[in-house]
């Protein structure tokens, strides 16, 4: 496994009858260029060349003929540009024509609008085998194998220990589980309506699962809670700290993380009336820090620099591997990683929200602790991590609180005052991430806060703003902002603290310093930015033009910022479902170009450049 | 996998310089048709088409050009008919240019003359890698891999756990341990001189096992010891039959089974002093019962008709599986069946004798309760299984025993009386198997037993034999025939009873059916056979007159019957040893063409022509 080639080429597929042009890296099989793009081409055995359904005609531009076209094509056809689409590599442009398909495929829709063609690892074969006699003397296996042979099978032992059992007692009627080219499972009877897979988000705050019916494509339940990690600390360098300190923390933490997911999967198999051993694969997308603690992977070199993954890509992960009750034979992909920062998550929501595929000029910015930023215009591909520090995180501000009942989430200064909304309608107990930055912003943009980030003397408000210089006053030395009375006599006001301001500045300057620097290194200007999508729980709650306003994302017109909701959920699911999406993030992850920016000599001078918020 | 292909064609490959010619099945590859004949081919990743070192020149017939060989050769050397000889497959009669190796190779005779280039599937690579930098964030693994871009590799997710820890305390100096495709290990600093692996003869009676230093194909350590499942019966279907009555039996088998293996894996390691976790690859042959009870796969099917393998290969199986301690990682080898009655300890006997390369017409017979017979002429090969029953047990014969200290393992009549040799010459307490042979084809020849098996009249021996004579008597009804004075006033005499005879007659009668009805087949005559190969401990030991006196071989010249020693153990070891005669158990497997007996019409009949001893 090479995980970390050379950026490739590019090169231009136009498909007929569709009559639809796609870029892609030379090298893709024709096949997976296809399916990225919505056009559906026949296969039975997910791309491994051993159906011979998926048959395609080059009318322009020549692919080298592969021992297996010659199996599946005569001379004569190989001579009219027939070939096999799942072996066909395409190395320069080219015009293929796609023969129409005998069965109609399955697609749904996906992250950010991208419709995904169903080809899900995951296969049942329901089959009908004769039974052995002295004549035919075929062994079990075998026996399968004939009734599979589109597919070359490589076999579980576990498989063995029960099938002479299993054949026999059900009249040799069973149905074969097959998973890329492993056969996992022989069952009893016809069990083809039943195959489900599970999709984590595996989120440093918040876990997710999906649990997914795979021959439909549609989820049968989602399940979410707190990462039982959390008492290690709220963010990934806490929880790396804690290995680094204590020797049992890693196996806790490890414990922790498959504790979570295995609550949620039960949970989902619960709500959904599914057996655990139903479940026959599993995907995960997380950062890599929430990667390797789960995996057991000592995750010491991320935390300290130069920054350093044990593996892009961890191949060989079973279900068990992660704590999650599944089928014993349940496979687990795990999402790749580019770098130490950035992680199967942001690979997965980039995945969901096709950068890769895109012609528009966009930016993906997923805001946390770390922010995770990714550029590209369809033809390239770069990302980078900015650290934001914790003014996103409940803890770090005087009054924050997760998006939780009782959180200001909404705040919008008018007819001279404050008006507010509360998640849940309930009185104020504490302000969320896109409620702080909606207030920064509103008081930025009325003169509250002055564009240095200091809150304007008192008096002055006073001027135009009586109402909301009324809010202003003191906690001991400190200035602050009072967002929301006290709910009880006793009680606390939420407030806006100067240094909520302050640690709000430092994080949106860390993130602009990176999409700017990016922005250099991709030679285009903040203008330039068609479109800006903002990932995670986080995006999906901020205000774009709050954002816009304290300068935390590009200057660019309002419309154009765009929520892209939990994108690295959405492409967990898009692994789970399509053998050909799975293939897509090993291409994406050859192409994505990283830029790492704490060795950069210019940082700390764009960094004071950006603290200002604009005016 | 398709393990029952149908039986392939031959085709003709002369290799230059060294001008040797050898037929081999059409498909096979180059590299390996090389390696079976005693001819190296520079490769250093096994025949995985990674290292692309395997070149050479086709300079008479054709090859199609494959993908991988556009990576290793410009335009100009395809046409000039380059190829990678691990990825071209013959078709047709081909003249293959071998350029001289740039490393002498390793050799070293295992079997029957069997000439072995070493290839293991196991090998170590010490590596001193530069530290990572904030320039040069590639992963852990990616560093490991750039120093091996020989090889394609997949890793072990054990492998990732340690790997950050392991490079940090070593200073970044390691061995990476690879199995074929499989980074296996990564070890602090240089272990390359330390790497063994075990071959185990799993027999039904007696267990053996070869420790092997994989560097330089030598043994280390050799051990052995009985089965442990022996209070469970003698042979394979007293075994099955356990399973059959009680469903606590096979876990017990199993384990008994792993306790043997492991027990004797660790003698050897004690012996050599080497350490478990040095053993990465374990090799087993042994017959189709031992193997599905040792992996725990229930062998009912195999012992009812119509005798149903659960697969011929069991393809993904751990030491850990067989139970015996060794590198956690390390995988094993287990050799393929035919059919439940011809096992992988016949393939791998088959292979070490050569059956599937000699030119001369050769039968190979393994002696037992289940006596397998090959026959092979170097272009086709056919097998066979005859239930010889218990005669060759000791505990069917009245004075029956294992070839132990006391056992009568050669008779002869001398100067008109016995001449006995016995084990470890004390006085004798029993008749092994040999013996058995021995004593009844001399009273055979010297008129005391007649040909249809009956002891003649006493009376009638007197007047040529009186010594023989004297030894005839009765206990109780039965004629017997005493070999031996008891060893004590109040012991029993060692004697060869009518009943024994008969026991000898009818097993003799089951196996000259065998190869007789396979000589019908092949379409030859007894007189044909160039040589008899009688393999395994019993055929170590049997007199060869006796058994062409007694029928239970073809009447041909004693000097072409040979004793081939514990085959099964060699082929073991050379699967163990070189990844091409791994493949060619593959081959062997798909030409061999299995003979079922049980089915026969013409099989009674021939068994009771064939119970009179030969006059």
């Amino acid at each position: 496994m090479t995980d970390e080639q050379g950026v490739p080429e590019r090169v231009r597929i136009r498909f007929t009858p569709s009559d639809k042009e796609v870029r892609v890296p030379t090298g893709v099989p024709i096949f997976d260029a296809a399916s990225w793009n919505g056009i559906a081409i026949d296969s039975t055995c997910g791309g491994h060349g051993t159906c011979k359904k998926c048959k395609v005609q080059i009318l322009e531009g020549s692919i080298p003929v592969q021992s297996l076209d010659r199996r599946a094509f005569s001379q004569d056809q190989l001579d009219d540009g027939w070939r096999l689409a799942c072996v066909a590599r395409a190395t320069g442009d080219l015009l293929v024509d796609v023969p129409p398909m005998t069965t109609r495929p399955k697609a749904a829709t996906f992250g950010v609008g991208r419709q995904v063609i169903l080809r899900p690892a995951v296969q049942k074969r329901f089959v009908e085998l004769t039974e052995p006699t002295l004549t035919d003397q075929r062994t079990d296996s075998q026996r399968v194998f004939d009734e599979l042979d589109d597919l070359e099978l490589t076999v579980d032992l576990d498989v063995y220990r029960t099938l002479g059992q299993t054949l026999r007692e059900s009249d040799f009627k069973v149905t074969a589980v097959v998973v890329d080219d492993r056969l996992i499972a022989v069952e009893p009877g016809d069990t083809t309506s039943r195959s489900f897979g599970l999709a984590f988000d595996l989120g440093t705050t918040t876990v997710v699962a999906n649990l997914m019916d795979i021959t439909t494509g549609t989820p049968a339940a989602v399940t979410s809670m707190l990462n039982k990690q959390q008492p290690y600390g709220a963010d990934v360098i806490a929880r790396i700290s804690a290995t680094m300190l204590n020797a049992d923390a890693l196996g806790h933490l490890q414990q922790l993380a498959h504790e979570t997911l295995d609550t949620l999967a039960k949970e989902a198999c619960a709500e959904a009336g599914v057996e655990a051993n139903e479940i026959y694969e599993v995907a995960l997308a997380g950062n890599a820090t929430m990667v390797q603690l789960a995996l057991g992977v000592n995750p010491e070199p991320l935390g300290v620099a130069p920054f350093i993954l044990a593996a892009r890509q961890f191949e060989n992960v079973m279900a068990s591997d992660l704590g999650v009750t599944a089928h014993p034979r349940a496979r687990a992909v795990v999402v790749p990683a580019l770098g130490a920062y950035v992680g199967g998550d942001i690979i997965a929501g980039a995945l969901a929200s096709g950068m890769d595929r895109d012609k528009r000029l966009r930016l993906f910015i997923d805001i946390g602790t770390n922010c995770e930023i990714v550029i590209a215009d369809g033809e390239r591909i770069m990302a980078t991590a900015a650290p934001a520090g914790p003014a996103f995180e409940a803890a770090s501000i005087r009054c924050g609180m997760r998006a939780a009942p009782g959180a200001i989430e909404v705040v919008k200064v008018t007819d001279g005052d404050l008006e507010l909304q509360v998640i849940g309608d309930e009185p104020a107990v504490g302000v969320c991430g896109s409620g702080l930055v909606d207030a920064v912003a509103e008081l930025v943009r009325v003169g509250v806060i002055d564009p240095s980030g200091r809150f304007v003397d008192r008096d002055t408000v006073m001027e135009t703003h009586p109402h909301l210089a009324e809010r202003m006053t003191l906690f001991g030395e400190e200035k602050v902002f009072v967002l929301a009375e006290p709910t009880s006599p006793d009680g606390d006001p939420v407030v806006l603290s100067q240094r909520d301001v302050r640690e709000l500045q430092f994080a949106k300057a860390a993130i602009a310093t990176g999409w700017s620097l990016l922005f250099e290194d991709f030679g285009i200007e903040e203008h330039d930015i068609q479109q800006v999508l903002l990932a995670g729980s986080f995006g999906t709650y901020l205000s774009a033009a709050s954002a816009v306003r304290i300068g935390l994302v590009p200057k660019i017109p309002v419309l154009r910022i765009v929520s892209a909701g939990n994108v690295a959920g959405e492409g967990a699911k898009m692994v789970l479902l399509s053998a050909a999406e799975r293939h897509g993030v090993t291409t994406l992850l050859s192409e994505i170009k990283y830029v790492e920016l704490s060795d950069r000599t210019d940082f700390q001078d764009r960094f004071i450049d950006q603290l200002a918020f604009p005016t």
